[in-house]
């Protein structure tokens, strides 16, 4: 038997929990869904796409997959500060697939879709399913308190910049992986199934006067914080987090340094943070059992400089900007 | 000099009416963008994708793909009776495409996408661009006053179905290219270039008690009113709208009859509408300058019955509830 697009659809909607959401008038199943968002609520959407042989291999399991196209739109919701509601999943398959290869690749597929959505809350609300090559949409719809988004533009000189948890670990698993070495599981765990930093980016409101999520690379993705905000950072690279298992890895200080500095796919929130809520931002990552270090500050002078623990300027080496997974 | 996501994004918001919309809070360059609808504002949305050798020749117009994507999403809008607002883009382009083929492909794509954008002053918010086979999702968000949106649902026992403008020609234009046929010009704009019925859709707020857009086969979408609604229905066949470029098609009547009723792609709107609000529904697609025909009438009984214009039962020819195009 074949399963088809309206078994998706059921099979997603039985995982999750009747939902009790009064703000959802129209689900799955017609023309278009209809949301309203009640007052003074606004609503944070984002989307984004994974290709076989781009984004994965075609060959990984689908279940890996599932989590990470949820995680990397969760991400940028978190990187809003927003609270995730809603989301859309556009699937193209391939019509030589057999039966029951794509039966199995669908279950795998929830397998890893239900457990995200579920611990997040999410209604799925849309979608279209189409023969093709293999690829996935997924467009995630959050919801903020009127005003209370983080953009990537109110860094001022003189903020703190703070980076959550540790980065490295997905680009250097990745790095293995392309050059068959033997790729540890907790740095493989980081590369397939990132956490999207939902409690701290929302527990960030208020206290970050800027965020992004660090999909692309610590300091491609601060300096799009830079570009908004109009400012330049000095970053310490001795402060940036790099975790045990990274350390673990085998791999030079140089090569660790660019996983850490150039990689993307870790899905960390790096956000600024002025003086006068550094504490309090500190605190809230304390509580949501997240790390915070501090890396750097906000300067007027555009521009982003990498410094060592005593302030002096380093040279990265060549190549550390170039997206190192690409 | 490639053309990238960036370029793409600045061509399109060049191309597009500078914007006074007070309820986008955020475009495009951040990692989401923010909407916040009016009070007793609800949002519509859907979303389709669109593959390379699937729903269009890989050697196809651009222009023609962006237009088509674009009136897709547009025409689901349409059928929920909502007015168009802002959209996000997925664009899967091909990493071997040299620079300049890529360049080329997107501004033609950028002609089709904007005219129809710009007609319904859609907004770009969001979407992102990568490598991959040719594909393209566009989701699509419209806006309607709370409670006015027409869902598939409200159909009742006496209610007119009423069928905008004609069936069947993109049907028979597909039909034509892919057995080699000499195919009219004005066929081919029907399927390639083909108009959501927006005005029309938001006329018939208060007036159609369920509503669907032509996309899969007048017969196989008005199932979907049926089964939604917990009703039945009879067509008359013969009143089923039929243009004077497909009659000039020189395709015998069963396999005209066969376009029209099993086709799909013309992105019609199909509606029901009680007798109290018939005169007023006509009158409502006369002001937008848009044909209404009466096709059948909802029935108590469940069940899809086609007759003729003397109310006797007719059988279908063979294959005529496959979808044509698949």
């Amino acid at each position: 038997m074949t399963f088809t697009e309206f078994d998706l659809i059921a099979a997603i909607q039985q995982g999750l929990p009747q939902s009790n959401d009064e703000q959802l008038l129209l689900g799955i199943g017609d023309d278009a869904a209809i949301v309203q968002p009640t007052v003074g609520e606004q609503l944070v959407i984002s989307t984004d796409t994974m290709n076989a042989g781009v984004h994965f291999f075609p060959d990984d399991n689908a279940a890996d997959i599932g989590h990470k196209l949820v995680a990397v739109n969760l991400s940028d919701l978190a990187a809003m500060a927003a609270t995730p509601r809603w989301c859309l999943l556009n699937l193209s398959l391939p019509a030589d697939w057999s039966a029951s290869q794509r039966s199995n690749w669908l279950c795998a597929l929830i397998d890893g879709l239900l457990p995200i959505m579920q611990q997040h809350a999410m209604t799925l609300i849309g979608g279209d399913t189409t023969s093709g090559t293999l690829s996935l949409t997924l467009t995630a719809i959050g919801s903020v308190p009127a005003g209370s988004a983080v953009t990537r533009a109110g860094a001022a000189a003189g903020d703190h910049i703070l980076l959550s948890g540790h980065v490295g670990d997905a680009a250097a698993a990745l790095h293995g992986l392309k050059h068959g070495a033997v790729v540890s599981a907790a740095l493989l765990h980081r590369l397939r199934r990132p956490t999207p930093r939902l409690e701290l980016g929302q527990a960030l409101r208020g206290l970050a006067s800027a965020m992004i999520d660090v999909s692309d690379g610590l300091l491609a993705d601060l300096q799009h914080i830079l570009q908004a905000s109009a400012v330049g950072a000095s970053v310490c690279v001795e402060d940036v987090p790099m975790s045990p298992v990274l350390a673990a890895a085998g791999m030079d200080n140089a090569e660790m340094q660019r996983c850490a500095l150039s990689g993307g796919d870790d899905y960390e929130l790096c956000c600024c943070v002025p003086d006068r809520h550094l504490a309090a931002a500190l605190q809230a990552a304390q509580h949501c059992s997240i790390k915070l270090s501090c890396i750097g500050r906000i300067e007027a002078e555009p521009g982003l400089r990498c410094i060592d623990a005593a302030g002096e300027p380093i040279k990265l080496p060549q190549g550390g900007w170039q997206h190192f997974h690409d």
